[in-house]
């Protein structure tokens, strides 16, 4: 066998001078990082250094911008027509971009965070703004989606290359999108269990539903989260069992 | 006489609701344009509408950054490290580079705004720090600079273009820097007085300070205001000063 | 004929270098001040500003409480419990009594702003908040509420001592809610018809629906704005207007 | 021996997502807590969880008023007139006592923060507007100060009841200011050595300089941090070495 597969994580997730997660553990263990831009969580200072350990390490950098509502952490839904959210998007990749350039280095993806990913996959204008800006900027950026979804559509349409993930701590609903957090098990806490399902869904190609239908797709890259000590366990527990099964764990990105 | 200067002004200096000064009245004068980037004015939509307004008037399109600090207008100065400032810096140009791409325009300059501007000249650190953010993000960025100064000095060692800029509106002290706006004749409030200094200053190629002085400087660019109807007014009587006496207005990067 | 009334309107709405409409002309006219707290406009030096105006010529002063989205000019939804707005809400009124000592002034009253005043009247559980909020920061502080919806029930549950207000500019659905903007009629732009229009309401303790319907409801005040040349006309012409039918203008509140 | 002396530290001083130190390990120690107004840190939600959890163990609380920089952690110096600083203060102040109400509390104390509080120990202008702001706020509330510096005078002046704080972690300069921490021995690692000082200085009523000198001051609160798990046990061990020596440990408030 001889796949290859990326992990993901959010990084740099702070502000100021507060800090969230450990980015320096999480950096050791996956491919692609997507940095905070400043409108959620991120400031230059923490962008740049973010980019520099990523760069270090063969991480991939990726742009992760949210919705301006900082005290929300982005999940405060911003009521703006599609075209405002473009641009909106357009300043955190391009301002990601200038602090990548300042360490040498360059931004390869772009994933949306929060309320905004949440609403690029429920209403469709909101997608096609998502990939307008992205495309608007630079088209040689990769967009990051879930697969099913309306944001994969509107990249697809726009012709940019998209990079496919699934979560690996969070049951799907029929639909393919993520179980609501409210529901009981849409929340996997254990590492071991996280790290088998992904290896399957990985190996078949498929999402599995809570309801138990498997969705086929495609899968560029997994998901994982670093806000605890729990989630670097899970997501060290995803890597060895991906790299177990004889995958290469390598950025979607040529970096 | 075939002479050629270029006039700026700062625009898109509102935020969310709010708005600063007739940015439509003064892109019919000037020929490039400061845009505000996120920090102590502007949004990413003024930024693109003022990219769009500014393009369709063939107005060259700048960063203006200034320091993080809304409230104060960017009058206050962050205690920043200059590694730090490079880091702001960097942000903003970037993020006007991506609301410039989605109007399918293009940044040609950067002129510091406020409290970073002022350090700029006078701190040497802080000017070298500005230099560097703007050769970082992209090396063909013209920095705007007084001349005489230690943001000018910065620039040339960095190797970047520059163009200089006096000011109309504003007497000049001994050393060539601006005279503190509370001494009495620091600013200049006659429409006609300012565009005759204009006009004479870039005649002999000098800044005339307040004691007599006459400094010997390279003039590209005029800097104007747009805050509110008298500014207007006497950016109007500037350009026709200079109309007049034979320059031709034009912005100093190619756009 | 002794009846009185009370004209209210929004206040101090500028931030930090920048300002909304004409609050020195408002003043002479309105006889309620709602003031910005600064989560969706509004900063300390603007609140105490404004507090001074308004107590100079007896208008009353009551908080402008919004949800925390100074870019979105509390447009946007905070999407929080309802112990969290309540807690938003109760910060702002506390900021607010504070200026309002500082210039030997008193707070009498709170009217909610902007989507957190449509969430209290599309949301029980936020009108609940709402009310416990100025409840249990003042339970002396007096509610401004629109009639027949759910934060004048909130409120009148609380015990809180109410003010209910009609819109000189809006019309009504057939709920008693504004009608939505994007429906035809739904803003009155003519000065005249807005005050003939408030005099009626008044005159027959009822507001019209645009199906024509006509709901009873207890009026204490008339809300206008100041935002532009015509509103602060228009505000004039419905305080003429109620002059002239034998209205006495005065705060609903003891000052 | 029947002394009494109070332990005060900062507390709440997270902001939205984010979180500084271990609030609930340090109330268990302190008898006064500062808390944070959302200016430099804290939110409305923060900090009525944090009157709460004070009031829950006896806490006294204070209002920890701080510059409006949030990026910053008010540490820059905002370049306001003492005016416009005074605002800023009372409106902190007033936006803790709303959310102590909501809680059923009451606040005793103002303590400045970061730049406003060195600030206020530089400038007797901002001395005495931070004391105008107290006492046009509320003259009931104590006003938290180093003793010998411009805001114990301007305290004085004013009338207000003062409570002299001494620093646990920071060694003295010669004239009675906390030492630079750029200096050699400026800040106290060992807990031990924190402790025996504080009880030293609390036995002989005066603070020892570098140099050796020993300035008498009256000293009712002993300052502490709890940024890290090491200054909480430095916390500890400064409680631990007072009540050994026979002190009370009790806010300087009446709660």
């Amino acid at each position: 066998m001889n796949a290859r597969i990326d992990l993901n994580a959010d990084l740099g997730e702070g502000f100021g001078p507060w800090r969230m997660g450990d980015d320096a553990a999480l950096l050791d263990i996956v491919t692609s990082a997507n940095i905070a831009c400043g409108f959620h969580a991120g400031d230059p200072d923490i962008m740049v250094e973010t980019v520099i350990a990523a760069r270090a390490r063969g991480v991939a950098i990726g742009a992760h911008p949210g919705f301006f509502d900082l005290r929300g952490f982005g999940r405060n839904r911003v009521q703006e027509t599609p075209k405002r959210i473009e641009r909106d998007i357009a300043y955190q990749i391009g301002a990601l971009q200038a602090c990548a350039a300042l360490a040498g280095a360059r931004v390869t993806h772009v994933k949306a965070h929060g309320a905004l990913a949440n609403l690029s996959n429920a209403e469709p204008a909101v997608a096609e703004a998502l990939a307008r800006a992205v495309a608007g900027v630079d088209r040689s950026l990769i967009l990051v989606v879930m697969p099913g979804l309306p944001a994969e559509r509107a990249g697809e349409r726009s012709g940019l290359t998209l990079a496919r993930e699934i979560y690996a701590d969070r049951a799907y609903a029929e639909d393919g999108t993520l179980a609501a957090r409210t529901m009981p098990g849409a929340v996997i806490h254990d590492a071991g269990e996280a790290a088998d399902r992904v290896v399957r869904m990985a190996g078949e190609g498929a999402v599995f539903t809570r309801g138990g239908r498997r969705i086929p797709v495609v899968i560029d890259t997994v998901c994982v989260h670093g806000d605890n000590p729990e989630a670097i366990a899970m997501a060290r527990a995803v890597r060895t069992g991906l790299e177990r099964t004889g995958y290469t764990l390598r950025p979607f990105a040529e970096i």
